[in-house]
């Protein structure tokens, strides 16, 4: 018997909590039989063994549990000014927005938002306004307090007169928000103007209501008549509201396999409001699942009663009423056409991720997973959503349109990005039906924060991340989203930098460890994984990745042009995916210019080339231009990438003499949108025209598209192009707007669900003589090897790093946090069932028919 | 006291070795003091510890070893007919070489290949060469035997009448290769001629001699009066061949810091043998140190006594003699440039990889590991390097030029590429100095192959990966590199797909695993990281990343054009690296045609668009194009990537009628090179001018480039643009030779070393309608998520994977293998000097001076 301090201890000093500094001994003495003692001697226990036990070599060296894991808590320098109210603060808010007067005495006679329908005036959204940058600057540089923040307030004013949509500032606000607090604080309601480039949002651009029951009402009206039909035709019959809800009188009723899928944009310019709807099937999948049959319909009056069917399109033909159509139904004058696809059997789940096909060799066995041995090296102010890691740190910040956003990007102590973010999601479909050849997607107006789930973890994210909770304030409520965010660091799997050399100090690398920063937003049917990778050199690396279903059409063979069938009667469209970002550098300070660094061909002569190759010198040359005005920098990635953009100060040189920068740098997939002269992409998207642009910095073009974009492609709130008016972009504080995206070509392996690895795309923004040279040198995570002379043995100097020999903690079973609710007043809300939660998450996308107002 | 069974046990049973099939019992009893077993009850542990002890909540429970992670022995299903010679087999065929006579009784008069001098016979390469490919086919598809062997001999003829290359087949080789057996086999030496587009190779274009007495001995006579000058100009005086030599006869003789660098090409059609060599500092990172001191000297002559300097360049002056310059030295004409840079003090090792700068917060602590939990999910057969992962099976290949290939790529049983092969390495210089501006490397005539070390286990590959050895016999002898290769699986960092949906098994994701083949090859300055990686969706990335030293050019104010000062007196200059890749596909079998799917735009007209938007509707459409003839099969991506290419069968349909397919879906940096009018890249680089290219495959065009292009680019013994000869690609075997690369533009974070986050190219080969759906959705490793209703409980399902809860190995070590070199009789050669291995890995890139003939 023998007691023993396990190798695992000898790591357990180097982490900076209290707990993980104090030396734990374990003792352990293991009683093993002969033979299990042979196998469980294997080679790489045989030197523990024998340095540790002496005599005893009979006796195993079990080590000790590793350093604590948990993420190592801190403080964040400055107060997160970008985090979102949280519940209680919401709710005080939206209490004082209930009981509100205007100088006239009239309050918004407000509906709660689940309930509200298109006529009642709702709360849309509360959220904490982005307090103007030289405020938050002065803050963090210790020359004033945290700036007073603000609520952005959108209300939709469906029972106004004229009705509108509401765009406000509530504010100032004091430090404590409450109730009571508000009611005794001098705050101000004003409208919500100078972020946007129009004065106002027309109603009829407005989102889709969470009630739809006038919606669903038309929608019922129109399909009634067609119970027997598309029973015929489609093979199922249209779903009411409740589950299982048959929306006819037949005393045998058909099983409900049916639902309606909307497209946008419902306006051009808010002088209509109109969508095409198609039928789908109600099955696992049923993005995939486009039936055989559009209306096209006009929700432009506020009277639902004038609401009215424009036309109806099947198997195109065109009919001009549901009546019409019957008529040609009857007559036998209708073409049918194919039966919607009948799987084989065992094939029924083909659109659901039930496993198919024979297991792999082998992977019965769970697959690599990485562990922290000696525990995490990021530190994390939860409460300030703030986090640093190996000389980075940023804040988080999570709104409802686009989700996550990072500010205060520092490395090594110097901010280089105020703020990241994405912007937009767009995406434009082409097809010879009435859905695919008309829809056009902006996610933000679906509401992409607010469309976040939690990770499912050991699969979205690692086991061992870190997992932050999103908090929305909209139309359903305060949804707080446990696991919306995960921070983890990971091995890059190649060395940063590495040589083999001869001479001293030449042999050697370094790891490559990186840092991620994930939220994976579910709009529908495409889950948007948007990745920020921060890596030991200053780059980092921003991408986002798609999952999920495809918008699947109808197949018939005319549509061979538009994209590839998927399934015999289903298909996957062609479809643009811009996403656009907002880089706000600061390089070495917010003064900063755009420079293009391009490389172009020249032919020299130089006096010492005269010989057998002649005097000619045909080589290539760097080009470095300034581009000074903002009307000159709407910009594409040079042929072949023949060059490079980079954000610089001009006034803060290297040593070797070049202006600081930072390298926007084409990853993979860096593409704009294909440029169509279409109405549907007129001035919404302007964004997505271009690989990227570069404007001046400003508090009052804080976006480049916003919520109501989506509606109004014509005359959208923030028409981009108009923040490309001239201004000079010389040692100005600059933004980069930068877009990635895929032209997405669907195949047969996009279904069940598209893929991570081919639907992705990514740009790296990397130090461009920013430093004197590569910072990641700093890296103690690094070798470096003497090469002996003959006879004498290796050495490399690891600068006493050493991956801890320990117990890692056990991967917590599966489990989902699920989401949770509170009502308007902050009180919990009570658990939605699967149909609410389905009918929030995928809104106009699966619309069912309400057979009750 | 109590018996207790592990909890990693549970998963001993997965393993398909004997060993790890055996239940293993570990009896473990803790003793505690009660403090520490307060600590070390972290939560993670509780669970365990009441569900295994009961009552004795105090008692931890230890994990047991977890499965055998060395790698799982197999047999591949077919010799590797790729396999190169052994140790035995290379000694027993040069030993015949030795002894040939022609049929007149004429030798080749062979010296051994580290003493040949440029005007000596020796061995240059013994190598396999590649069997037919239909001989290959025949004996997988079990219709024929192994195909008979034969060796690729290159000869350097300098002692020959006229000297010339040699270049050989010899067999067919016996099954059993040894001296005995060859000399009793009916075995002929042939010239090998139809792997070239032109006959022979001029011996003026053969490649750097190992013994370069010769040209040591004419730089001696060039430097030898320039002792004073270096060491007043340069700060230094070159070195002698011994170390620490010094040419000098001076008693307090100055310390030897100065090296001469050359360039290549050699030739432009074999009209001449010419170098551009360069003075650089010999200290750490010379290939940074460039000073300003240039020679153009002629070696033409098969009388070395003949060879002389045709031109001395300094700070921009020509001169046609030493004599002329040390003419102007003395009298006072010559324009002096700046000194080399002078470190500031404890910045002398700027150019080495010593640590610099602050330790980041918690990088004492190393970084997160990966673990194979379960064990391995691979198998290797190691004899014949075969690979099996996840339904993929490849075999392995190694040569001199270009270092790994991959062969017989299987996924799912089914062949998808027949051979997978980097073809050259391409890097163009310029620069306003002589030696920048007329730089153009090959690095396959450098020898790739040869020129790859071991791997730095924990650095360059995890350290569990599975290492191995690379062998090659050229003119060193028989190097045999131990871990020139390595395998391992990762976690990708994201689910390779995912959907949070509502219904029935639309919840979940699959973990993106990956197989991860590597080989690092350091070419001289450059390090190139050759990584295949293997998806479980039949996607293959490929995947070319650079590190180690820029080529490093004098500075001055005149080179602001062509790079970037990295230090007061060196810049890095702009280049273009173009890596070619050979892709012999196989799809669906080797009946293959090449189609491109562009995206246009289109208008038309829908009856049933006539309302507010206007009846037109602008979109995209798919175009489907096949590309019939070699003539019209030098491509390029189209602009914003508005398409892509796939290889298809025509024959073979997907379920859904779409031709059988893989697209090869550009990565990151994705370029082809600047395409300049130089003579220096004119006819030899004819694969680097598109972005990519698809020929017919012919076992006479197997490869895109030879060891003698980069000498040749006049007329080269491979010309690529000959392949291309108005041959019909439909439904025949076709090769995609495929060009990654990047126009590196340096900056001040190249310096110490290249990054590989940037320095960085990539392309996805990936199924096109290959499949009926995603076949990654046979993945155990995977979850379905049932969402429930409330009062229930989530509840998912993983197919019953889990990853072990068990103490995973010890990392060993650090440890290097070092090189084993054997002599050309197979006998282990003399361990090698540090200086030696530099002289053999960094050839003319670090050239002495002799003093001795």
């Amino acid at each position: 018997m023998s007691f023993l301090h396990t190798k695992g201890d000898s790591h357990l000093s180097v982490g900076p909590s209290p707990k993980s500094t104090t030396r734990r001994t374990l003792a352990i003495f293991g009683l093993l039989t002969l033979s299990s003692a042979i196998l469980f001697f294997a080679p790489q226990f045989r030197a523990s063994i024998s340095s540790d036990v002496g005599e005893n070599t009979w006796m195993p060296t079990t080590p000790g549990e590793c350093v604590d894991t948990s993420p190592i808590l801190t403080s964040a320098p400055r107060q997160n000014v970008w985090k979102n109210f949280d519940v209680d603060e919401a709710a005080a808010i939206r209490d004082w927005l209930w009981k509100y007067k205007d100088e006239n005495g009239k309050g918004f006679n407000l509906t709660n938002g689940l309930a509200a329908t298109d006529f009642d005036n709702s709360i849309t959204l509360i959220e904490n306004f982005t307090p103007p940058k030289e405020d938050v600057l002065g803050y963090f540089d210790g020359e004033q307090t945290s700036p007073p923040r603000f609520a952005k307030i959108i209300l939709d004013l469906g029972n106004a007169s004229p009705p509108t949509v509401g765009q406000y500032l509530l504010g100032p606000l004091p430090d404590v928000i409450s109730k009571l607090s508000l009611s005794t604080s001098a705050i101000e309601l004003k409208l919500l103007r100078h972020i946007y480039t129009r004065p106002d949002v027309p109603y009829t651009a407005r989102l889709y209501a969470l009630n739809g029951t006038y919606t669903e009402k038309l929608f019922l009206d129109i399909i009634k008549p067609l119970y027997n039909v598309t029973q015929d035709l489609l093979g199922g019959v249209v779903l009411g509201r409740r589950p299982g809800q048959v929306l006819s009188d037949d005393p045998e009723p058909k099983p409900p396999t049916l639902l309606f899928a909307a497209t946008t944009p419902f306006s051009y310019d808010g002088s209509f409001r109109r969508m095409w709807i198609q039928l789908k099937k109600d099955l696992p999948g049923s993005f995939l699942m486009a039936l055989d049959m559009y209306f096209y319909v006009d929700f432009t009056s506020m009277d639902p009663a004038e609401w009215y069917l424009i036309r109806m399109v099947y198997n195109r033909q065109a009919f001009a009423s549901v009546e019409d159509f019957l008529g040609a139904y009857s007559n036998g004058t209708l073409k049918r056409s194919s039966p919607p696809d009948i799987p084989n059997s065992g094939e029924e789940a083909w659109a659901g991720r039930e496993r198919r096909g024979n297991k792999r060799d082998l992977d019965e066995r769970a697959g690599p997973r990485q562990v922290s041995f000696n525990g995490p090296r990021y530190r994390v102010d939860k409460d300030n959503q703030w986090i640093s890691w190996m000389g980075w740190s940023f804040y988080l910040s999570f709104a409802r349109d686009m989700g996550l956003s990072l500010w205060d990007v520092r490395f090594r102590g110097e901010r280089i990005l105020y703020e990241i973010s994405p912007q937009e999601a767009l995406a434009v479909y082409s097809g010879s039906d009435p859905h695919q050849g008309s829809t056009v997607f902006l996610d933000g107006g679906f509401g992409m924060g607010t469309a976040t789930r939690a990770m499912i973890r050991g699969y979205d994210c690692p086991y061992d991340a870190l997992f932050l909770p999103a908090i929305t304030h909209t139309n359903v409520g305060t949804l707080l989203q446990q696991d919306a965010i995960c921070v983890f660091e990971r091995d890059s799997g190649k060395p940063l930098s590495r040589h083999i050399g001869y001479l001293k100090g030449e042999m050697g690398a370094i790891k490559g460890y990186e840092l991620v920063v994930r939220t994976i937003s579910t709009v529908g049917n495409y889950d948007y994984l948007f990745d920020y990778t921060f890596q030991l050199d200053g780059t980092i690396e921003v991408r986002v990745s798609a999952s999920g279903y495809l918008q699947g059409a109808w197949w018939d063979d005319a549509e061979m042009s538009y994209g590839t069938k998927i399934r015999d009667t289903y298909m996957g469209s062609i479809h643009d995916h811009v996403i656009n970002y907002k880089f706000d550098f600061d390089v070495a300070g917010t003064r900063n210019s755009l420079m293009a660094v391009t490389l172009e061909n020249e032919v020299v002569q130089q006096p010492w080339f005269d010989d057998d190759w002649g005097q000619d010198v045909h080589q290539q040359k760097i080009v470095r231009r300034m581009i000074r005005n903002e009307s000159d920098a709407l910009l594409d990635y040079p042929k072949n990438y023949e060059g490079v953009y980079a954000i610089v100060n001009e006034e803060e040189l290297n040593r070797w003499g070049y202006p600081r920068g930072y390298a926007i740098h084409p990853g993979i997939s860096p593409i704009h949108l294909t440029n169509l002269n279409s109405k549907r992409t007129q001035n919404n998207v302007n964004f997505a025209k271009h690989h990227l642009a570069v404007s001046r910095r400003k508090d009052s073009e804080p976006r480049s598209s916003s919520m109501w974009n989506i509606n109004l492609p014509g005359t959208p709130p923030v028409d981009f192009y108009k923040f490309f008016d001239g201004e000079s972009l010389e040692q100005e504080d600059l933004t980069a707007w930068v877009n990635l995206g895929m032209h997405h070509i669907p195949r047969a392996e996009d279904s069940p669900m598209t893929l991570t690895n081919i639907a992705t795309s990514s740009v790296l923004l990397t130090p461009f003589n920013f430093n004197d040279w590569d910072p990641a040198m700093e890296s103690m995570n690094a070798i470096i090897i003497d090469i002996p002379e003959p006879g004498e043995t290796w050495s490399g100097n690891e600068n006493d790093v050493e991956i801890a020999f320990c117990v890692p903690p056990r991967v917590d079973r599966w489990n989902y946090p699920g989401i949770s609710v509170f009502e308007e007043d902050g009180t919990p809300g009570r658990p939605l069932r699967v149909h609410e939660m389905r009918q929030q998450a995928e809104s106009y996308h699966a619309i069912f028919a309400a057979t009750e107002l």
